[in-house]
């Protein structure tokens, strides 16, 4: 494809960049070496840095705007997940040199969108060009009160096990969009495809989980593995049902059509929802919680003594995952 | 060549990284999902973030300790020049497939040097494997008295115009190290490759020119482009003296072979030595701080009415640095 205008450096980030950074006054417009940023007394800052790149974490014919968004989405689901108020972002971009003005004319579009409906902003970040695949990272800054923020550990023995969504459809869409999982109707495929190009981080329900969780973290690398992490951290054990997993109706049809599929599900990850652990005392708040933010939180299991994550299926049969694979018991 | 072993990822941020991360508590060990840091009240958190690509930013084989320095040091050298104390930062690293355990031992060798040289700590990042060239990101994070950062905004009319350290030796040594620099003594040629490969940034002297400074950047982009920066944000001009840059011994003996190199030393950029402006009455402080930090401050020029930057030479003659290129006045 040939590739359209390709401004510089500087003209690039006056055009395209700046105007995403005009709220933030310590941003001083991103004429300035850094930004300059007011951390309220008894607030503590949260930070978190993820990249992605082309080939591997999106495709080279993904929409620049839900590329954006969707790295940009990845980092405030962590933030979120912890309790912690998304403020701020920067932004790492190493754009292909055939990437012309405008693709990033969109991909600054997509940032646009997503500062608007998430009230973040961007103060600060660096341009170059690669002559491999495109790059981007964002580091995201939010504000948590001090000392409250969410953890992988303090989880209880006992303490139930919830998770905000539905688990599932971006490891489902994945398939779809590889050709690996045909025969849904076009709608439930199209629902599948989309939750994985643009996560849906819980920024606006995660702060009010302050004093409810005991532990908690977003669902990136699949619910066993991450509920694993979360476990091993609070050095407990956990069991969940699988009949009680939230799936949407696409992942319903996919795992009705294909029962195997429930291990996508389990293992398949991006699902950027909020794992985390709560005593059984947090129930009416949770379900307050729900109907605020119109967002399913669901019991899936509770914490035990022991180690790792099991799997109890709808006959009532365990199941343990095993490092690169399932084993029944 | 052939590559070592090569760890998982979880592995490598265990053995090499999370060390890295040990003495801030808020960190978490490198095992959750984000950091937790606490600013103090009355200061206010610095931000800058900046890449470098290899093969652009450097040399495939240049040793990965270097690099990994490098990174980090370019950053904490925009901190340093807005008067504030770097004190943690994230990184992002995109390591080609072959870089093994021992490649990525060194770079984390690399990176805890400096962060016991600059009191720096890692307290997070992000590490993909890309099919591209090697990519790494630096976001530092400092803090300054809040509202008494320094901008390049800020120089009045008449403010003397200083720089620490000397310049073009960067410059220099990328073409030493292209061969286009030859027939100065090896130890001369070093100190250039040295000053090339590893910047030195003012981070002990950086604060203390709070109060003193009107208005400071780093010289990355070069002396000249830099100063416009200042002047441009300023809304000034300045003058600079050829006959007063501070200049190496290695620096004044490849000019007095080659005349035309001081081009070079006013442009090359990569000095990463602080650029800033300051009333005449600063000056005994400043000749105070030069001796405490045994760190040079040199007057090179001032600011003036007008637009852009002028350089004088040692015969008088005025000349001034349009895009692309040098005119003679």
């Amino acid at each position: 494809m040939a590739s359209g205008k390709r401004s510089g450096e500087f003209e690039r980030i006056a055009r395209y960049f700046a105007p995403l950074a005009a709220d933030v006054p310590g941003a001083l417009g991103l004429r300035d070496d850094v930004a300059f940023l007011e951390v309220p007394e008894g607030q503590e800052l949260v930070v978190k840095t993820d990249a992605v790149v082309e080939g591997v974490h999106f495709l080279a014919d993904d929409p620049p705007e839900l590329i954006a968004r969707k790295v940009l989405r990845v980092n405030l689901s962590d933030l979120a997940a912890k309790g912690a108020h998304p403020r701020w972002y920067l932004l790492n971009t190493a754009f292909r040199r055939d990437q012309d003005d405008a693709w990033i004319a969109a991909f600054a579009r997509g940032l646009a969108k997503d500062q608007a409906e998430f009230e973040v902003q961007l103060v600060g970040g660096d341009t170059v060009a690669t002559p491999g695949p495109a790059t981007f990272a964002v580091t995201a800054l939010g504000l948590v009160k001090a000392s409250w923020g969410l953890k992988r550990s303090g989880a209880h023995e006992g303490d139930d096990v919830f998770v905000t969504g539905t688990l599932g459809d971006a490891a489902l869409g994945l398939l779809v969009r590889r050709g690996e999982l045909t025969g849904l109707k076009p709608k439930l495929r199209d629902h599948l495809v989309e939750r994985y190009r643009l996560p849906r981080p819980r920024v606006a329900l995660g702060p009010h989980l302050l004093g409810v969780a005991t532990a908690a973290l977003d669902v990136s690398d699949g619910l066993v593995a991450d509920l694993g992490h979360l476990c091993e951290t609070s050095k407990l054990g956990a069991v969940i049902e699988e009949a009680l997993l939230p799936l949407s109706p696409a992942a319903k049809a996919a795992v009705a059509a294909r029962p195997e599929l429930i291990e996508r599900v389990l293992t398949g990850g991006d699902d950027y929802e909020i794992l985390f652990t709560a005593p059984a005392s947090a129930d009416k708040m949770l379900e307050r919680l729900a109907r605020e933010f119109k967002t399913p939180i669901t019991r899936i299991g509770r914490t035990t003594r022991g180690k790792g994550v099991a799997v109890v299926d709808a006959s009532g049969k365990r199941r343990s995952v095993e490092r690169g694979g399932w084993t029944h018991s």
